[in-house]
């Protein structure tokens, strides 16, 4: 069994503002080359296919092409499962009808169990869940953590596992090596959001993660995240993006390489040397500046832009306190909910969980009501 | 050839506030056991299967696991379109997988001209459109209105007509009897949205149309509306609703009545005479009512809904001037253009189209404005 391990596609992602819809689909178009070149018997995408719950038309008519794409027209057999991103009820749209053409895309806690067998392997596909859905269909209340939740999935599932076969999960969650030498271990804890300890996952042959966008964020040699196929903010600017070639019979990994359809590149210097260097960048790329000048340039950002039209964000050195990040007209507007789930995304890496929304909106409402 | 004629089903619709789901719910199972007691070879649902372009997840839910008890448990061959409700590109995902097993859901135009061919009869899936769509089709900017655009589609269709089968047309739009006696006819204007004629229906064996919600809004053998499968605003009170089953060979129509699961009843009198009466009314039904008492009697809703617990719209005979319409607390606070579009909606019978909607988007903004 080889087969191809991607994941957080975010189809109908901007780029602060910049539609990024036609590099998603060269991008993908990459992916499909990447699958008919190394003949692999199955794509997994593990999870976020779409940025939203609710996508734009635009989007939901690229991932549907896609998606018909590889499955209908290459003949690939496709792994799927849906992200924190996605609104699982939408995306699982036609699922019992694309499990006929071997499209089998999971939206559901209940079709976790159940194993998805291509030739010498079982795959699992495990859709990103909320711990009451976990209690819910344990009937278990004591499960207080996330942690706690895998181990009662992976026990589950370990009950299926066929001997003679390999054992690959899809997933979409925050892993995280624990310290196994200690005899209680240590897990990670971001942003209060605590994370899948990897030795849970040891089971598996293979684990093949969504969720992070940087594939670095974990080194496990049998647990690894394919990171987004394409860099998503600034802060992905420095990350090598691709996917994973991944054979189950002898095992091994192979790294493919995604070049950027257009980069994003930080750059750093005076308005006088930016200007001068600006023939040696493409301008169809994206560019975050950092202006080394100490007097205040006016109208600085429509200058800048007639050398490097895709500014995605602007930093002063010497004006600390005047970070500028260039939002479209609309967020200026937006709802303060959106502004503080978009923020609580760009510092968490991670989104609200439905308490946490909850929580802010109560708050959000009272403050408006004290107005 | 016989099949079940049905549209608009408008899941997810409110009825004033109220949620219609599992009253849908459970027409759509009275549907189904027509469908298998009248042994139809194929079902027809002509368009308007979501109430909003944006349906909501509970909505989605509930029409994909309809569409998965035709298709995928009863083994029905359904032939589906998309009305002016519904969004094409989100309707139609999935579609291509779903023509595989006999789930024939067209949403756009380009596919309107294949027909679904099944036993001795010929379906031409022809979704809600606009006249811009229909111009770029044909290429052909000439095409002022929805009759010329009818036209052009119709001998498009005739083309691909083959003469031993019989030929079937599923659309949704507005179809009027023209007098085909004068010289040139007349068509029925409603709110400025011409209707197609229905002279230009006449090479078809049947027509099943979706669109209207009164079966009795046409009335001509072979091109007919269902109707909605159940009431949906009070203004359908008095209509029947259920669905027809169609034999094309020899041709026959019958009706089968879909009795409602929590009817909506007009009721008119003076407080005391409605509270006397309340022992005679199924509490679970819904109420519109005329209140024709001449003095006020405070906080009278209240005091009737102890009684009729659902009542959607109160009205005063000696107060014409205060009709109090029952909107839940959300559409108090709703945009004006929401407000603008339901009005034209239950005035007209029609949702304004894309261009009347930026018109009125612009005018709104203009008031704004000048506040």
């Amino acid at each position: 069994m080889r087969f191809l391990h991607t994941a957080d596609w975010h189809i109908g992602k901007n780029l602060n503002g910049y539609d990024l819809l036609d590099d998603q689909v060269a991008t993908f178009h990459r992916i499909e080359r990447i699958a008919q070149e190394k003949q692999v018997d199955a794509v997994v995408i593990a999870g976020d296919l779409y940025d939203r719950s609710i996508p734009s038309e635009a989007a939901v008519r690229t991932l549907n092409s896609m998606l018909g794409r590889l499955n209908l027209q290459d003949h690939f057999p496709v792994l799927a499962i849906s992200g924190n991103h996605d609104s699982a009820t939408r995306l699982g749209t036609g699922a019992d009808w694309f499990a006929l053409k071997s499209l089998y895309l999971n939206t559901t806690l209940v079709n976790a169990f159940e194993p998805v067998i291509i030739k010498n392997t079982q795959f699992f596909l495990l859709p990103f869940f909320g711990i009451q859905e976990v209690r819910n269909y344990f009937h278990d209340d004591a499960i207080r953590n996330v942690n706690q939740a895998m181990e009662r999935i992976v026990k589950a599932m370990k009950e299926k596992f066929a001997p003679d076969k390999a054992h690959v999960l899809v997933a979409h969650f925050f892993a995280a090596g624990a310290q196994r030498t200690a005899d209680s271990e240590t897990l990670v804890e971001v942003g209060g959001l605590s994370a899948v300890s990897t030795r849970l996952l040891a089971p598996f042959d293979y684990v093949a993660l969504g969720h992070l966008h940087n594939r670095d964020a974990l080194h496990d040699e049998r647990a690894r995240y394919s990171g987004s196929p394409m860099k998503f903010s600034v802060s992905e600017a420095k990350q090598k993006k691709g996917v994973w070639i991944v054979d189950t019979d002898p095992f091994k990994v192979e790294w493919v390489p995604l070049p950027p359809v257009h980069d994003i590149h930080l750059l750093k210097g005076s308005f006088a040397d930016l200007v001068a260097a600006a023939g040696k960048h493409d301008p169809a790329d994206f560019y975050d500046i950092e202006l080394t000048d100490h007097e205040r340039i006016p109208d600085v950002l429509s200058k800048l832009r007639e050398h490097y039209p895709k500014i995605v964000s602007l930093h002063r050195t010497h004006q600390a306190r005047q970070v500028e990040t260039l939002v479209d007209q609309k967020r200026r507007r937006a709802d303060p909910m959106d502004l503080l789930a978009d923020f609580y995304q760009q510092t968490m890496g991670d989104d609200l969980s439905a308490q946490q929304r909850q929580w802010a909106q109560q708050s959000l409402e009272k403050i408006s009501e004290e107005d």
